[in-house]
C-alpha cells in the first residue's frame, strides 16, 4: 500500500512543540520559519510517496545482489536515487557553501522521516552520506572539503561509515585495519570492514569511504584509532575519476531485512577479488583531522546518524501503523463486544484492535515529538548567540541522542509487531506487506549502537558525567508542564498531570541511583540502564504529548481542526493511562532489582 | 547450532511442581511416575535432538514446495516422520484402545516442547494430528473411530483441523463451506479453507481433514456448524485406501516463518486444480457427532491445540535463548563495566546481556512451570474419582488455558527478539539462525485463536461466566504461597513474597473490575483484555517461580544440585524484581484507563 506522510502531526510537532518561529529568530536561520517548513514538508511528501514508496516492496522482493565484486541494486532504485540528487534532498540540513540548503534539523528530520517512511532500504545510502559530510565538515582539511563535500552535497558520490569489523562490533577498541603512511602525505589502508551500508552499489559514479584504522605505533585501544577517507575511485587534481583504488566487495550479507540495502564486506588493500590479507597494493586514503582523534571524529558524526537512526524508527513504525489502520477498517469480523449489533463489524470498532492501534500512535506521536523538540535543541545548541543557552541545549540535545535512538527504535520492534498482530492470519503471509515492516525494523536496535550501547551512553556521558544536572533539569521542566496541566483543570490534563507527576519521581529517583552508584557500584547501575531508558523515554515522550495536550486543547477552544485536536488529547491521555503507567514497576526494576540481574554465573545459564 | 532439549528442567516442574507422584496414584495412570516421566523424556530428548534439531535450518532454507496440486515437503521430513511415527510419538497421549500409550498429559506437553524446540514446522504436523484424534474421540461414531483413530494415533495419516475461509478468520459464523446430505448417510462439502497446516504433504499416505461446514437449513451463524470427517484418500471397508476424494490443495503461502510447514488452500468439491467453486463431484465426507454442534467439539479439540500452540512459544523461546547463550559466551568484547580488567570479555560477563538473558530464563521457566501445573490440573480433572476434585481442576485447567496459549506466545515474540539481540549485527543474519525463530515465534500469537481471543475467553468463559471464583480460588492458593514464604524467611523468599502480593492483589482489583463489568459497560472490560491476560499471566508464573524458589531452597539444604538450585532461585528472584513489578501498571491500565482505549471513533484513526 502506499505511504503517507503524517505532514500535519509534524508541523503541529515542529510549530507548537519545537517553536520553530523562535528557531527561525536565530543568527543565519531567518528563512527557517514555518512557511518554509510547510512548503519543504509538502515537496518532500511528494517525492517521498511518489518516487521512493511504490520501491519499498520491489526493493524487499529483489534484493541487492552482488557478482564479480559489483553490486546491482534493486529495480527502480538508480533512477529514483538520481531524482533525489536532482531534488537537493541530500543537501537539504548541510551547509550552503559546499551547495546545501543549510536548513535547521527541526525541518530536517521530518524529511528524514518521510524518506525512511516510504523505503527504509533506500533512505539508508542518504543517511550514511549525510554522515560522511558530516565528518569531513568536522574535521577535514580544506583539501579534502574541496575535493568531496560539493559531490556528496549534490548526491552525485555517496558515503559510508566503516567502522565495524569481524571481531570489533561494539567494541572499537579491537579494530585493526592498519593505515601505512606513504611519502606523499596519504596512507594505505589494509584490512577488512564488514557491516558497511552501501558499502558497494551501482547508484552513483563514486562512493566515499569514512575509514577507522590504525597508524603504526598507535596507542592501544580506542585511543588509537584515526579516521581516514577513502574513495572507491582516486579523485584528481581536478576532481575528475582517475584509477579504481584497492578498496573491493567481496560479499553482501543475506539478510532478515533492508533487503534492498546491500551490507557489503570489504577489503582495503587485499587487490581486486582476492578475500585473503595484505596482498593488494593498498587501498589510497588520506588523514581526516589529526592522528588518534578518529574515535571523537566518529562520535560527533555518530551522533547524528543515531539520530537519524531513531528518525527510522519512527517513520516504519508510522507505515505499519498506516497499513493496520487501513487493515483494520476494511476487514470485518466478529460482531460488537457490547451487543449492539448482529452482524459482524469492521475490526476497526473491536475495543482490543482499538488498544492496539492506540498503542502504535501513542508510541509514535510521542516519539515524533520527542524526536522534534531534541532537533530544536540541536539548533539552538548550533545557533544560539548565547553561549550559556548553547550550553543547556546542547546538553539537552545529548541527552535526547541516546532516548532517540534507543527508545524510538525499541517502541518501533513493538509496534510494527503490533502492526502484523492486527493482521491476524494475513499478517504471517508475505505478500500482505506488515512483515517486511516487522522484519526492516529488526535492525534498528542495533546498527549504529545498540540498545545497550544506547543505555551505557545515557547511564555514563549523560547522566553520571554531569551527576545528573542534565536529567534533572529536565524533570524541572517536567514538572511546570504538570503545573500547567493543573492549571487547565480538565479531565485529561488531570489525569495526564498524575501519571506524569509519578513517572517523573520515578525517573529522578533512578537518577539519583544512577548518580550515587555509578562509581561505587557500576555493576548495579549497568544493570538497570536499559530499564532507565526505557523509563525516560517514556517520561520524555509522555510529557511531549503532555504539552501537545495543552496545546491542543487551546487551538480546539478556537476551533482548529477539531477532530485532530480531539484525537490528539485522547492519543495523550492514552500515553499516560497505558505508557507513563509503566514507570513505577521500571524504576522498582533499576532501584531494587540489580543484584538479581547480574546474580547468576556466566556457567550457571 | 544444536538443540538440548531442558530435561532437568521439565523434570524439575513434573516432580515439584506438578507433583507426578499424586497424579501416578489416580485411577489408571500407575505407570505414570516419575520413573516413566524420566524414561520417556530422556527418550524424547534423544530423538528431538538426533533426529528433528538437524532439519529445522535446512527446512527454512528449503520451504515444502507446491507443484500441480502436490506438495513435497522440506529435505528430510518424510524420513523423520517415518521415524516418529515408528517411535510411537504420535500416540503418546492417546488411548492404548487405539495403539496409543494413554500416558498423563503431565509428561506429553514436555515431550510436545521438545519436538517444537527441535523443530516448530515439523511438530506442527503432530499437533494438529492429535487435534483430529481428539475430535473423533469426541464424537466420532464407533465407525469413525474404527476407520480412522488406529491410523492417525499410529502415524500412518496424519490429519488437519480446516476452521478458517478467507471471510471467516477469528469469526466462524461466517463460515460459508456446505455440506450436502446424500442418501447414503454421507455428505459431499463444497468451499474453500484457508490456512490449513500441512493440508496438504507427501509424508503420510493419507491425510485426515476435519472440518466446519453448514448443512441445509442449518442456523445462521455459530449455531450451524457442523463437523465433518473428510479424506484425501476415501477409505475402504477393509481399510485399505481407495478412490482420490475431491479436496484439492490449489497453493500454499509464502509465509515470514515455519516455511518448511505447508499452509494450504483447500478446494472442496471444486475438482482437480480447479480454482473455482462447486464444479466438481463435491468431497466425500462424514458427519462426526451430531449436526449443528460442531462448534462444541472443535472448542474441545482447540483447547488441546491451543495449549499445544503455548508449548510451541515456551519451546521456541528455549531454544532461542540456548542459542544467545552460546553466542554471549563466545563473543568477545569490551572491558567489564566495574574496570576490573583491562581485556575484552566474553558478552555473557556484561549486565545488560545478563538482564537479557535473565529475562529470557525468567520468562522460559515460568512458562513451563505454568504449563505443567495446568496439564497435571488437566490430569486430575481427567482422571480423579471425585467428582467435585475433578470440577475444581477442570475451572483451573480451563482458567489456564488461555494463558499458556496467550501469555506464553506472547512471550516468546519478546524473548525470540532478545535472542536475536544478544547477536547483535550477526542477528540480523540469516545464517546466523537467531532470525529463523523470531520469524517462526511470529505466528504463535495469530493461529489457534489470536491473542485478543485468548483475552475475550479468559474475560469472558473463564472469568465473567462464574464470577470470578476460579480466579479468586487460584488467588488464595498463591496467597499460601506467599504465606510459605514469609514462613521460610530467606531474603530471596521475602522479596518474592512481598512483589507476590503487590501483584496479587492487582490482579483482585482487576478480576473484580472485570466481573462488576462484563455485562453493565463490555466496551470497558473488553478494552482491559489483553492487559488482564499479560497480568494474570505476570502472577501466576511468578507464583509457580516462587513455588520453585520453596522447593529449591528445601533441596539446596539436603545438597542436592547446588549450582541448578541457586540458579532456580535467582531465576524466581528476577521475576520478583523484573516481571512481577509491571503487575501495578497493567492493574491501572485495565481499571482506570479503559476509555482512552475507545476513545477515538474509527474515522479518526
Amino acid at each position: 500500500m502506499s505511504y503517507i506522510a503524517p505532514v500535519k502531526d509534524m508541523l503541529f510537532a515542529i510549530e507548537h512543540l519545537a517553536r520553530i518561529e523562535q528557531i527561525a529568530r536565530l543568527p543565519g536561520l531567518a528563512d527557517a520559519g514555518l512557511g518554509t517548513a510547510r512548503a519543504v514538508l509538502q515537496e518532500c511528501a511528494r517525492f517521498s510517496q511518489g518516487v521512493l514508496s511504490a520501491l519499498n516492496a520491489e526493493g524487499d522482493k529483489h534484493p541487492a545482489r552482488w557478482q564479480d565484486g559489483q553490486v546491482s541494486t534493486s529495480p527502480g532504485f538508480k533512477s529514483a536515487w538520481r531524482q533525489y540528487a536532482a531534488g537537493g534532498w541530500q543537501g537539504l540540513q548541510h551547509p550552503a557553501e559546499f551547495g546545501g540548503q543549510g536548513l535547521p534539523k527541526t525541518i530536517g528530520a521530518a524529511c528524514i522521516e518521510m524518506s525512511n517512511g516510504a523505503n527504509l532500504s533506500f533512505a539508508l545510502c542518504p543517511l550514511l552520506t549525510d554522515a560522511a559530510i558530516e565528518a569531513l565538515l568536522i574535521a577535514g582539511s580544506d583539501d579534502l572539503k574541496t575535493c568531496y563535500l560539493e559531490k556528496l552535497v549534490s548526491g552525485q558520490w555517496t558515503g559510508t561509515m566503516n567502522l565495524t569489523e569481524p571481531q570489533a562490533g561494539s567494541d572499537l577498541a579491537l579494530v585493526r585495519t592498519r593505515a601505512e603512511p606513504q611519502a606523499d602525505g596519504s596512507y594505505k589502508l589494509f584490512g577488512t570492514k564488514i557491516f558497511i551500508t552501501y558499502g558497494e552499489h551501482d547508484m552513483a559514479e563514486n562512493i566515499v569511504h569514512l575509514v577507522l584504522a590504525r597508524v603504526p605505533g598507535a596507542p592501544e585501544g580506542v585511543k588509537g584509532l584515526s579516521l581516514f577517507v577513502c574513495p572507491k575511485f582516486l579523485v584528481r587534481q581536478d576532481g575528475s575519476l582517475g584509477a579504481r583504488n584497492d578498496v573491493h566487495c567481496v560479499s553482501i550479507e543475506h539478510k532478515l531485512g533492508i533487503k534492498a540495502s546491500p551490507t557489503a564486506v570489504l577489503q582495503f588493500g587485499a587487490g581486486p577479488g582476492v578475500a585473503g590479507d595484505s596482498t593488494g597494493p593498498g587501498a589510497v586514503s588520506h588523514l581526516v583531522g589529526q592522528e588518534n582523534r578518529g574515535l571523537e571524529y566518529m562520535f560527533i558524526m555518530m551522533n547524528a546518524a543515531r539520530y537519524a537512526v531513531g528518525m527510522q524508527g519512527i517513520a516504519i513504525s508510522e507505515r505499519a501503523y498506516q497499513k493496520a489502520v487501513q487493515y483494520a477498517r476494511e476487514r470485518v469480523q466478529s460482531r460488537p463486544v457490547d451487543g449492539s449489533g448482529n452482524a459482524s463489524i469492521a475490526i476497526i470498532g473491536h475495543p482490543d484492535v482499538q488498544r492496539m492501534l492506540m498503542t502504535m500512535r501513542a508510541g509514535i506521536e510521542g516519539c515524533r515529538a520527542l524526536a522534534t523538540v531534541a532537533a530544536a535543541a540541536f539548533d539552538t545548541a548550533q545557533h544560539h548567540p548565547d553561549a550559556q543557552i548553547r550550553q543547556h541545549n546542547r546538553a539537552c540535545y545529548e541527552f535526547m541522542v541516546p532516548l532517540v535512538k534507543g527508545y524510538c527504535t525499541e517502541t518501533s520492534l513493538e509496534l510494527t509487531c503490533l502492526a502484523l498482530q492486527v493482521h491476524g492470519g494475513m499478517g504471517f503471509i508475505e505478500e500482505t506487506g506488515a512483515a517486511q515492516y516487522y522484519r526492516d525494523a529488526r535492525i534498528l536496535t542495533i546498527y549504529e549502537g545498540t540498545t545497550a550501547i544506547q543505555a551505557n551512553d545515557l547511564v555514563g556521558r549523560k547522566t553520571a558525567r554531569d551527576g545528573g544536572r542534565t536529567a534533572r533539569d529536565i524533570a524541572a521542566q517536567i514538572e511546570s508542564t504538570e503545573a500547567e496541566l493543573l492549571a487547565s483543570g480538565t479531565p485529561a490534563a488531570r489525569s495526564m498531570a498524575r501519571r506524569l507527576t509519578a513517572a517523573r519521581q520515578a525517573l529522578l529517583d533512578v537518577v539519583d541511583f544512577v548518580v550515587a552508584g555509578s562509581q561505587t557500584q557500576p555493576r548495579a547501575v549497568f544493570a538497570g540502564s536499559y530499564s532507565y531508558l526505557m523509563l525516560a523515554g517514556h517520561v520524555l515522550t509522555g510529557w511531549q504529548l503532555a504539552r501537545s495536550l495543552l496545546v491542543a486543547q487551546e487551538l480546539l477552544r478556537s476551533g482548529q481542526e477539531p477532530a485532530f485536536m480531539r484525537a490528539k488529547i485522547s492519543t495523550a491521555q492514552f500515553h499516560a493511562e497505558h505508557i507513563l503507567v509503566k514507570a513505577a514497576g521500571l524504576r522498582d526494576s533499576v532501584v531494587e532489582g540489580a543484584d538479581s540481574v547480574t546474580g547468576l554465573a556466566p556457567e550457571d545459564f
